[in-house]
């Protein structure tokens, strides 16, 4: 016999694109969404059939938004002097949290990855050109991961931006808040001790 | 500022309802869902809608269906001189999964738990009686988890059904397959020599 109904199957199958989400987590999900009452169940439905239209990326800077104008191009006090330019729309909400960034993002829908096809042109980095152009820019802090990816989409971005009126810098590198160096591996080590903050 | 738009905040509360989601992975998970293709969130969006009526628990045994009749009840070649008893309609397809068991299932619809007011009459014992009486069961097997409340219920049951023409058997306690013996809890170790099997 099929081992699950056909729904379930399925419902197991669109669990299963969540990241991190394997077989047995998948399976888990769906029989707790199938033990949901249906008007919960309806909800859910209704509101993935309209997220296409109410959570949508800003024409401007990329950020989401429900409707326009976008929180962050549509606040005037916001210091349109500095803009932080990330990889994804996910990342702005997390500096938000941190309620120490007070300028404008500009998010680029990815970082630059030429094995998997991603060029400057995939990235919305036409657009920062014009924006940085009708902005009154000075700094332009550049938040990407740590990896090879986020290297070289900021070394691009610095060849394309670095002027004497541009001010280009990056995220710090050094230990986690709350960190053991018993636990730290070498190389975030070393970028802490080269990039030591005076005291 | 809000932090996320409105309907993305949404996506978010719904998806923290899975088991063992956090709000960093819910997070995480909306993100990717509003990253898929509008025709992929539009499926999942039908799907959810119509679970309710396209997955449900056959009325006799209370196995989940995609439609009658149920996939056991209605399969002659089902052994009817065993059954199997469980909590939730998720054992079930585990135990199919092992096809080391080719009886009946029963489901409870849950575990007796006087501490969340779960007493006999909230799981399906009146009607595993009536089946009980019109199937030519010989053995009762009680399937279910090795905690205080399985080990009630399964006491319960035992008590009610036990008699001269109907065994009732427990799953056996012991070593999970590829366990090592510097790893197991000493009351796992000692319900393993307890029930040590002739070799």
């Amino acid at each position: 016999m099929n081992k699950y109904p056909k729904d379930l199957s399925n419902l197991i199958h669109y669990l299963k694109k969540l990241p991190g989400v394997g077989k047995k987590t998948a399976e888990r999900f769906a029989f707790q969404i199938i033990s949901w009452q249906e008007r919960e169940q309806q909800r859910f439905s209704e509101l993935l059939s309209r997220v296409h239209e109410t959570i949508v990326p800003c024409s401007v800077c990329g950020c989401l938004m429900q409707q326009p104008p976008c929180a962050f191009c549509g606040d005037a006090s916001r210091n349109p002097h500095t803009i932080c330019i990330v990889a994804s729309p996910k990342d702005v909400f997390a500096f938000e949290e941190t309620r120490a960034y007070e300028g404008l993002y500009h998010v680029l829908g990815g970082l630059l990855s030429p094995i998997d096809g991603i060029g400057p042109e995939k990235l919305q980095i036409h657009r920062l050109s014009e924006r940085v152009k009708n902005l009154p820019v000075q700094e332009m802090v550049l938040a990407f991961d740590s990896t090879i990816e986020g290297d070289a989409t900021a070394l691009y971005l610095k060849k394309i931006f670095q002027s004497d009126s541009m001010k280009i810098s990056r995220l710090a590198l050094g230990l986690p808040m709350g960190s053991s160096l018993d636990y730290i591996d070498e190389s975030t080590l070393s970028r802490a001790f080269f990039g030591r903050q005076a005291f």
